[in-house]
């Protein structure tokens, strides 16, 4: 505190965020153990199994945010999981209104038997906090909370107008926020939404996403004969799904890594000299991507490092197969299906639906006789791209430099977070992505962790951004010419 | 009966072999209801979770063989499932020996959705009866068990004496038999032994099998970084294991259909004309091997027909392959691991030995970097030839010849049984295969049946080979040259 601070408030200003900000202090050890209880529902989304413990968190969820003096809570149905929401409405005339996203559903947690500790039941070792969801998003979201809490407990009071917006159905798609976002436009309207569910190169390098890759999930299936068959009877014979399904996911490469589907990168941005050396200063190195993977090689694409290969050129995953008897011992039988779930990271400029049709067309042409092949598309997510000399983005550097005392750099995201193109779209507010994770964070993996110490920096972080948004001085320069701009064009 | 009945024995011998045949005739319902208790219990050796089941199974058949006038009957134990054992040994001095050998372990039964009714609850519709084992083999292995009832109730007596040896894990490679054969080599001592575990080729084709393939199962297990990553973070950086695996099955293959590991057909025998020209004969047409597969194209090697493809051609067939988040709805990431069970099946002459050290080189060679690749071996079985020629094989054809109004092609089979190489090598006992299956009978798949025609047809098979065999004048003729024969090799 001190220079920064005078910039953006009055006198009571300051003093007001020096209280929400000791009370954040004050309070750490209660706010890491609120964090837990949240941890503690298996809110996964993608499993129907877990719709009781959705449901659990999202009561659970708003009984919170109604307790730290939000009000309006309430948890509003969609056609899946329930959304929860929650305003504050009595900010100074003037004031701005600012939209925070986070969700409270994860990731499935198997395979459970490479977690050290099970994954809902939150423990601390040292700085880190272990548990499914502590990372992402859970953990990201609950800053926010917290922050709100430590101004409505001091201040009583928010510098702004607040909506509280914590989806459900993140991790497989948000199917229906979309239709949720359109039907409350009123409501929703905001100058500013936030979103942090990403992460920062490093404790000390505070980082603000300006792209993030698009998104499209497929199934493909083989079929063969319609039943198993004696592989000994018929083993030579007759095709096999399971080997076809194989043979067909290994066409989906070239022998260099790049995606062989014809046309694919047609719409790939080709990005000039000064980009990729500002890429290159502000993103990690080849050796850091791969001491954070847990790699001994790298992969992919020539010509690109592995952090362009995962930000500004498109991947494949082949993120589950299975096909035939995988029970214990042998079943000797040539199945009579088999099934690949395969995820596209798309470049800016690339569409999921051409994607998708690029991708149908190809199959249909690998499919060899004997073979039927179905495709069905689970997910498709637009690239997302954000102006990093937005007002709004520069505040949020500002809340962070104070609150890590590390200037932020300006990062692409290989992730898709479908909600920041509806945001954007739908509400027209832009977003700002504020990351409080690391990179060791192994999100969507085994043994999910979240850092305290980041977790109680993005406290501070979220309290000093709501500062920066509510002071009169700053707001006609902050909000007035706030709307998503175009990324800059390349000369070429 | 009649001309043929008097060949083989005196006028006594014809009699008692008339009573015996009309004991089964009249038999029939309860021996169906008998085989029908049988196929209740859910024998899968393969599964530890049905342990109590292969136990029960055991139990009962072994008081069974007891009720119909066995005696010394066993359940005796293995390193594994018990064997079930039982004896006769009262025939007339110089009489030979007969060892029937059967399995009452089942495939598993999965996938389960697929059986239009429970594996395990038989069903008659129409003349077959439904249910895991209900072909392969506990009806086939019933057939002499009823053949040795209709001896024993009419005659009090059988015309050999017989040793029952059924096993309890033929389905996953009979990996204890050897050794329990090795310590019982005494015991088990037998001028011939009987395996019915195959099919003929239709109800009026009756047929001898002459030559199985061998196996050789592994597992193929590939694994990349150590954890399970996220596919926007790391997506296109780091190799995949999933897909790793399925570009090393891809390459396991030619584009013809031809294994690709080299030198794999190098002890793969190539047959003359004459050889290619009998198969062709006495086997399966394409077309009604793709009938009966339920498929619409063949698949495989170029310059063999599909018969020839699944008996003197190898194969290798995956059987089953998982890796990653195979649930419902997406999990973007990267997989840390991958597992395919390969199943070969070995031609005339290759050993699996060697076919196992050519296959683990070539996965040394194509594993990828970034990626480990680790081979477990299952199971290696030998391939088993036996002499047409043969006075035992003789005496089965004339006892086929009666109970199924038709003479006895001779076939090879494409499936592998390793017990034929056991006994011929430990025991130094003849193997007759006498199958009473048919093509249709969906034997390791869902919906398994078997013809109840043919089961009765087994049965008096069974009970006229058990009168060729104990004919006094055909003994010496029939016994004394009784060793296993080289199978004639080609010209070339």
């Amino acid at each position: 505190m001190g220079a920064r601070l005078q910039s953006f408030g009055d006198g009571q200003g300051a003093g007001r965020l020096r209280r929400a900000l000791g009370y954040a202090r004050a309070n750490r050890p209660r706010f890491v153990a609120d964090l837990q209880s949240l941890i503690r529902f298996a809110s996964v989304s993608a499993q129907p199994s877990h719709s009781g413990d959705m449901a659990n968190c999202a009561a659970w969820l708003a009984r919170h945010l109604r307790e730290i003096g939000l009000e309006r809570v309430t948890i509003d149905r969609t056609g899946g999981q329930a959304i929860v929401r929650a305003e504050w409405r009595r900010a100074e005339p003037g004031a701005p209104t600012v939209l925070i996203y986070g969700h409270y559903d994860v990731q499935p947690a198997e395979p459970l038997d490479d977690w050290r500790t099970p994954p809902f039941d939150p423990i601390i070792r040292g700085d880190d906090l272990h548990g499914r969801g502590a990372s992402d998003d859970k953990g990201q979201m609950f800053a926010h909370v917290k922050a709100i809490e430590s101004w409505l407990k001091t201040a009583g009071a928010l510098p702004v107008n607040l909506i509280c917006l914590f989806e459900g159905e993140e991790e497989i798609g948000s199917p229906h926020l979309s239709a949720y976002l359109t039907s409350n436009r009123g409501g929703l309207a905001a100058d500013c939404a936030i979103v942090s569910d990403m992460q920062i190169p490093a404790p000390d390098r505070p980082a603000i996403t300006y792209s993030l890759r698009g998104g499209l999930s497929v199934e493909l299936q083989t079929r063969g004969q319609k039943r198993e068959l004696h592989s000994g009877v018929f083993g030579g014979a007759v095709h096999n799904p399971v080997q076809a399904l194989c043979e067909i996911i290994a066409r989906l490469h070239d022998g260099h890594g790049r995606i062989a589907i014809p046309g694919f990168y047609r719409d790939v941005r080709e990005w000039d000299a000064g980009e990729r050396a500002g890429m290159r200063e502000a993103g990690p190195s080849d050796a850091a991507m791969l001491r954070e993977a847990g790699a001994t090689h790298g992969w992919g694409e020539p010509g690109y490092t592995l952090y362009e290969r995962t930000t500004i050129r498109p991947a494949l995953t082949v993120c589950g197969v299975s096909g035939g008897y995988n029970g214990p011992g042998v079943k000797a039988a040539i199945p009579a299906r088999a099934l690949a779930k395969l995820n596209f990271r798309l470049a800016p400029d690339q569409d999921p639906a051409v994607a998708e049709r690029l991708f149908r067309d190809y199959i249909a042409r690998v499919t060899p006789p004997g073979v039927q092949t179905r495709v069905r598309t689970v997910m498709r997510v637009k690239p997302a791209s954000l102006d990093r000399a937005h007002p709004g983005v520069r505040a949020a550097a500002r809340a962070y430099r104070r609150a890590f005392g590390a200037p932020a750099v300006f990062l692409r995201s290989g992730g898709t977070i479908p909600v920041v193109g509806l945001l954007q779209e739908i509400l027209g507010a832009p977003v700002v992505l504020m990351g409080f994770g690391l990179p060791g964070d192994r999100i969507h993996g085994p043994n999910e962790k979240f850092s305290l110490s980041n977790f109680h920096k993005g406290v501070e972080t979220s309290i000093g951004f709501l500062a920066e948004m509510g002071a009169p001085r700053a707001a006609p320069r902050l909000y007035h010419s706030f709307s998503p701009v175009a990324e800059r064009r390349p000369r070429s």
